[in-house]
Order: structure tokens, then sequence, then C-alpha cells
């Protein structure tokens, strides 16, 4: 490394790079135990009453007859659009054929990502329509910030997915723009990334693209795109999202079956009835993709807070979302499928106490609760409304303390330092003892962001508060970056299929 | 109440305040699971590592004959100052005699809390210094600022206690603000309290204040003080601290032993090696308060941290200090006594961002530790040199969702929901059904300080930050205190004593 270094240029600043990205773990492995909430009798509970909801009132699949034949080939009774489900169904369904984990391939070998189990994901939030920063204020995204968040996302080690809608780039047309998202991902990082489900033909432009990148048979045996699909709660499939589904389950890719819910306005304002909810959801959707195509690999996702019960706005950070985080984490255990949740999910508008106070509440809850696959974990601010450059650095700070956290604690006979108290003894300090100076480099997590320094040495740096330092470090990190290689031809590839779909539609605003 | 209100006045608010405050628990009483971070395995390594330190390297009891001849009688092995303890003796002294939990009593016995067991009592930040506010800036605190602390304490029902050192009033001489310190939290609030460990003579002082308040003889029979007995890590206690523990444990009243660890510094650079330093001290000093009075109620306390181990500063909310949390507070319920740690603690200069992250991350540690009582959980800025109106108030509101969290998820037919479900159906909304109109009120936590509002509409009320916001709400409290009745017999006994020991010495600053 130092000969290269004293080189000099940019290949020397490019090998230094990604040499310390090849040394960050691609996904974190959970050496601790995750945190129990709810007893098992509260959980049986839960999954009786969800069996009740599905075979009682049921689901409606809107818009899909091909669905509602699935489910009445599969044993279902079906009244109109809805599907009522004989008790455990859907259960079985599941457990009969969608993985417990799975591998979500990159086009970089390295970071490939395990989805399930005792492995955590942590990507990118997704969907904000505006951004955010200090120089600009508030604003609609354009592709320009998009690529800025892949980039973002690739600079930072601790964020092991490039995510799916970083931001919606609201300066291109609706039905085209799934093609710059995607080829973004591909073109500016070489992390994992989600494909679009906003409809099914461009669910299938994403496969599409996905097969120029990886091959068309590696495609269709492995995953390599994974893809979120809302049921519309309370208890609705519509026919955009059950069309995606269908996509990528057919073409063996993931999706993430997520309930998106606002308890008190989708679901009853209980903990209890939310998560009851969620399940009947969850099993539905599921249970839908195993029947598109047995195997196909799916995840038990959530999104869900409460409402303020004054103003009906949505609160984020609060503790009864935490609560429902757990108990569908522990569902989806005993279920058997790996979970998405979590992030660092705010109301505030800046960058500021509030956001963090909520963001590092749901952070720690989505931790500790075995959340596999953690969308939002960067850049989310106001409700999900605005991705915010600030933010982003903040929450990819806590990113890696999750990862640090959850590596568990090391018990190996350095690790009980019973030399360094030999060494050292009462009243003296352990600064300078043999077993500092052999540890003090990983010893501790080390922060970008924090400000650590006495008031006296803030003061004369400027007395810059969190915001305005991360300001900075977003900056430094865009000056940085340097895309990683692609071959030329699939570049080419990617962008001649671009343009033949985009030329053979006119631009659409829906 | 409607017949108070309307009456209006002075009068109608106190009852209205005092009906509120009434209303709000005294303590927490955990309904959740604690989260186990370490095994049964690893606890056991770090109790027998911490047999070996007491063994074999010992602690240091500094300028105190009295403590080394109770371990001598005990069956320690005395060398100068150093006491070495045969494997299992501090365990054994402590298990036969201190209380598993105990109550302390406040002179509002509605106030009263519980410390122990499955009971958590959140508490204000101790010691800083300095005091900051959006005003003012950072300043020196006085008598006044901790006044308005103490006050602050009293107005939020989030909180349990109303601390000890809430801030150092500066502008009192040293060998006397102690006085000044105890008499404000009797006067101003009625919530339970700490007193002073600066000198052997002011914890005297603060039980001659106590047996006026509460009467001699319950005093002795019951606790109504607890007191912070730091050791001075690594391995040491000085006779200052034993002097005060003394004190107290003669009269029957609580000492915390706590460690006050900076990772790093004064332990290993491990944690399992901090863990293991922390539990062999408090071990040592809970031991030393049973020797002194068998019985005398003893909490395992710590305060620990790590450094940047660039510069040597404090660090916060990072991940080994939670992990060192989580073992100690697991090492203390197998010890069967009461635990201390937690809190907001953070090393920002301002209550931004960093500041929430890194208390937000140590609070949710604590909450989950099973923390029974949680010094610092408000206020705290700074590495704990600056005590904060505005973080005060973020600080509280995290307090109130700590015990929302705690109380646990209800189970009920009610919370269950399913004549919601049936009431509401797919696809239709639940805000108006009549399951959400019986529970609106209190289904969710409220915050007093989040803003959940649209941008318009924030922007359209002034685009404040969190910390403007909660710079407004501690003004409307302090505007709005009104102080608890007292019997005006005992406030003229506490003046008059107040007096009589300031005339009794001249002024001093040590």
């Amino acid at each position: 490394m130092s000969s290269r270094k004293s080189r000099g240029g940019r290949s020397a600043r490019q090998a230094e790079r990604s040499s310390a990205q090849v040394s960050a773990p691609a996904f974190i492995t959970r050496k601790v135990p995750v945190y129990q909430c709810l007893s098992d009798e509260l959980l049986e509970l839960i999954e009786a009453n969800a069996d009740t909801l599905l075979e009682e009132i049921g689901i409606e699949f809107r818009e899909d007859p091909g669905a509602l034949e699935l489910f009445r080939e599969a044993g279902a009774d079906i009244e109109g659009e809805r599907v009522h489900f004989p008790r455990g169904l859907c259960r079985r369904l599941i457990q009969d054929t969608a993985p417990g984990q799975f591998t979500q391939h990159a086009r970089n070998p390295a970071r490939s990502v395990q989805i399930g189990g005792p492995h955590t994901v942590l990507v990118p939030a997704y969907g904000p329509p505006f951004v955010r920063d200090l120089d600009k204020g508030r604003r609609y995204a354009t592709i320009e910030d998009f690529q800025n968040f892949v980039k973002l996302a690739y600079a930072c080690p601790e964020l092991h997915h490039s995510g799916g809608t970083v931001c919606e780039p609201v300066d291109l047309p609706v039905n085209k723009r799934h093609l710059d998202m995607v080829y973004s991902h591909i073109r500016y990082s070489d992390k994992a990334f989600m494909g679009s489900v906003t409809a099914p033909e461009r669910a299938e432009d994403s496969v599409w693209m996905a097969k120029l990148v990886f091959g068309e048979e590696f495609v269709e045996n492995n995953c390599v795109l994974i893809n979120l699909i809302n049921a519309n709660s309370p208890l609705v499939f519509d026919s955009t999202m059950l069309g995606a589904a269908r996509v990528y389950a057919q073409h063996n890719q993931a999706t993430i079956i997520s309930p998106f819910i606002l308890a008190g306005a989708m679901s009853p304002v209980t903990v209890l009835g939310t998560c009851t909810q969620i399940l009947a959801e969850a099993l539905a959707g599921m249970a839908f993709t195993q029947l598109v195509r047995a195997g196909a690999p799916v995840v038990f996702g959530t999104f869900s807070s409460s409402i303020s019960m004054q103003s009906g706005a949505p609160t984020f950070g609060t503790p009864e979302p935490s609560q429902v985080l757990y108990a569908c984490a522990a569902l989806a255990r005993r279920l058997g499928v790996p979970f998405r949740s979590g992030g660092g999910l705010c109301a505030s508008k800046l960058p500021d106490a509030q956001a963090a106070f909520e963001s590092a509440n749901t952070l720690q809850s989505a931790m500790l609760a075995g959340v596999n696959f953690m969308l939002h974990t960067a850049g989310w601010l106001e409700g999900g409304l605005v991705m915010s450059y600030e933010k982003f650095i903040l929450d990819a700070d806590q990113a890696g303390m999750i990862g640090r956290f959850l590596a568990g604690i090391d018990g190996s006979a350095n690790a009980q330092a019973l030399d360094a108290f030999r060494e050292v003894g009462p009243g003296q300090h352990f600064l300078g003892c043999a077993h500092t100076q052999a540890n003090f480099e990983t010893a501790f997590y080390r922060s970008r962001i924090a400000d650590n320094n006495s008031f006296e040495q803030w003061e004369s740096e400027g007395a810059l508060d969190t915001a305005q330092r991360a300001n900075h470090i977003y900056k430094h990190l865009l000056d940085q970056y340097q895309a990683p290689a692609i071959d030329p031809g699939i570049d080419e590839a990617l962008r001649a299929f671009m343009q033949q779909r985009k030329d053979a539609m006119p631009d659409a605003s829906y």
C-alpha cells in the first residue's frame, strides 16, 4: 500500500479506496441474541387471530383474476375479489417452499448479500420525492440527486446495498425513469440493488437489464433483484403490486411483501391488532408468490408507524411501532422467512435532535429485533418525503455502530485482559500499557461524524453543529467518488436497451 | 375537576397540576423481558476473572484504616492499603445481607420509588458545572439554575426523582453549597432525592436535614436518601468516598457503588476487561457497605464510556459501552442487587443530532438492560460538563417513551381488536370506527416536543428546530411552576439548621 500511495494520483487513491471497501464485510452476521419482547403465548394469539382474519374477513386481490384463480386452485374460498383462506393454508404454502434465507448477488461478487437467518443487510431509504441539504434547502429530487445517493451508498461501507428508489427522479417521465434508476444502480455502484415495481412492464425491464449484467441463465437460477411489494392496507393487494410481484416471482427474483401501516388509520389503534393485520396481509402476499413460483425468494416485510390521534399526522420513533417491529420480527422467525423492517425513520423536517432521537429509536429496535433487510437505514427525513444529504451521513454512522454491536463480544484471552491488569495495577492508567498498544486501533467504534473534542477546540474549529459537519462529509465523499469499473460491452448493451425502450413509447406522467 | 376549574385562579391550576402529577406512576414497573446480550458462559467468565482481580491484584482503600480493619476482620488479606479478597468473599457478604430491592421514600408518599427488581426510576443528570440554553449560551451554573432544574424535574411526570447535583451551584462556597442543594430538593420538589458525598460531614448534614423532614426514627429505619459513591478506578476507593459511604450506610441510607470508567484510560480497551474491572470494584465497594451495616441498601452502579483512541476524549453512544451496560446489568441480576447505569449521555456541545443519536443509543440500552436507577436520564450535554435546559426537555420526552415501552403489550380482547376488523373491512380506514373512538386517547404515546405536522404547517409556524421548541417548553414549565406545599415548621427548621451550619464555618473553596 505505501509504495502505491507514494506514486500518488488517481490510481493510488482508487487502490486505497477499493482495498478499504473490500475489507468491510458485505453484510452483518449477528453474533448476539435477538430481543424477545413478546411471550410465545402472545405470538400464538396473534397467529390465531391472523388466521381468523384470513378466514372470516379475507383479503381482496383487486383487478387480478389470475391471482384469484391461483388461490382457488390452492383451496381458498373466493367471493368476488375477496379471498377467504382456510386456517393455516397460507402458512403451509409458504413453509413448504419459500427459502429461509437466500443470497442476493451483486455484480461485484464480494458485495453479494445474505438475506435471512442471522444476517442483517443495511439499505438506504426508499421513495422520497424531495431532497434536502443545507445549501439549497428542500426541493424536488432529480436523476442527479438519485445518482448522488447511489454514489454515497457506494462510498459508505457501513451500507451493504444500493437500495431502490433512493429518491424519485421527478425530472424524468414517470414511465421511463425506472430505466435510468436501474442503470444508475448498475453503473455507479457494484452493490446489490432493487428493481422497479410501479408497473409489471417496468418490472420486466428491470429483469431484462439484470440479465444484460448477470446473464440470462444466471438470473433465472439466482436472485439478483429484490423488490418492494406493498400491501394496500387494510387487507387489500392492488393489481399494480400483484403484477410486479408476479413478474419477479416468475423470474425467481425476490419480493418483500410489506404491509405499509400507519396504525390508527390503516390498522386498529392497538399493537396487537396492528400485528395481527400485518401478519395476515404478509401471509396472503407471500403465499401468492409461492403459488406463482414455488421456491421464489420472499421476505416478510413491514413498514409500521402510528399516527397522531390529534392531527392524523404520521409519528415515528415512538414506543408502539417499536413493539410492533419486535413482534413482527418474532412472527417472521416463527414462520421461517427473512424479515424486513426498520430504518432511520423520523417526522422531523430537519436533520436535528428530533430526527436523531426518532431515527435512533427505530434503528435500535430494528437492530435488536434481528431485522434481515433494513430498508430506510439512511437518509430518511420528514416522514419519508425527503431524502437528506446530511441525514444520510448521520445514519450511515449509526449503520456502522449497528454492525459493530451485532458483531458481539469477544471472549478471547486477549479480550479478558488479565495481563493488562497485572501490568497496570490500582490507581494507574491503561493508556500506555502493552495491551492497549496492541489493541487500540480496533478497540472502539470510530464515528465519522461525532465531535468529541473539548468545548474550546470545537469552538475554535467554528462551533459547527452535527448537520454542518455532515454537509462537509457528504461533499467530500462525492468529490472523492470514483465509479467502479464495468465491462464496456455490458454498459453499451444497457444503454442501447434503455434507448430502445424509451423510443418505443411517448413520455407519460403515470 | 370541572367545578374546581371553573373557579379559576391559582388554586384551580394547582389542583389541576397536582391531580395530573398524582395520576402519573411514581416509577416504572417493567412488563417486558430484559435484553440478554451475553451468554451465561461469558458472564461466568467475567465473574471468575473479577474474583481473580480481587484475589491476586486486590483493591486499594486509601487513607481509611477503618475500612482495612473491617475487611481484615471479614477474612481479607491486607497489604498496606491493598486489600486482597479470598474468592467469593465479597459476593457472599453482599448476598447475605444486601436487599434485592428497597423503597426510597419521598416526602410525598405518592412519589416514593421502588429501586430494584422489575422497577425503573428515571433521574436527572448529575454533576455538570456549566449550564446552557439557547438564550444565554454556556455559562457556570448557579443555585438559581439548580433550583430551575429541580422545578423542571418536578414538573415532568416522566422523571421519577429529583436527582442530586443536577448542576453544581458554583456561586456558593464549596463547603456550604450542599446545604442549599439538599434544601432546594426538599423545598421545590416532593420527589425523592440524593444526598451530598463530597465529605463525610456533608453526608452527615444531608442525613440531618432528612431527619428534619422525615423524623429521626423513620430515617434510621427507612431509606430516604440515595447517594452516589464513585470508585476511583482502576481498583481504588478514596477516603472521601469511603467516608461518605460509611455515613450513609451507618444511617441505613442507600449508596450506589459506581465505578466511573472511561474505557481505554481507566480500564482495558476491551468490553470483557472493562466488565471484569467494574464487577470487581463494585463487589468490593458493596461489601464495604455491608460490613459497615449489614442490610443497608446498596446499588451496583456503573458509569462506563469509552475514549477516542486518537484524542483521548470521552465518546458516548457507541456500541462498546452499550455492551458493557448490558453485561453489567446481567451481572447485577446474578448478584441479586439493584443496578444503576445509563442515561442520556452524549459528547455533543449542542442539543443537536449528535446529542440525540448518542443519548438515544444509551437510553435504549439502559431501558432494555433493566436498569433500576437511571441517573443522567435528562439534561446531560458535553460529556457531563453541561446541563442543558433544552436537552432536559428532549430527554424527558424520551423518558416518557421508556415508561410506555416498558409497560408492555396489552393482550386483552380490546387490544386484539377483532371487532374493529369486523367493522371496518378491506380497503377502508379505521379512523372513525367504534374501536378507535373508544381507544384513541390513550392509544399512542404523545410526544411533547416532536413536530409531526406537514412541512407547510411547520414552515408557517416559524420553521423552528427541535431545540427552539424545547426552549419554549422549558420556559413555559418554569412559568407555570408552583411549589408543592411544605409544613412551615419543617421549612423553618431546615432554614435554621442551614444557617447554623453556615455560621459555624468560614467559606471555603474545597
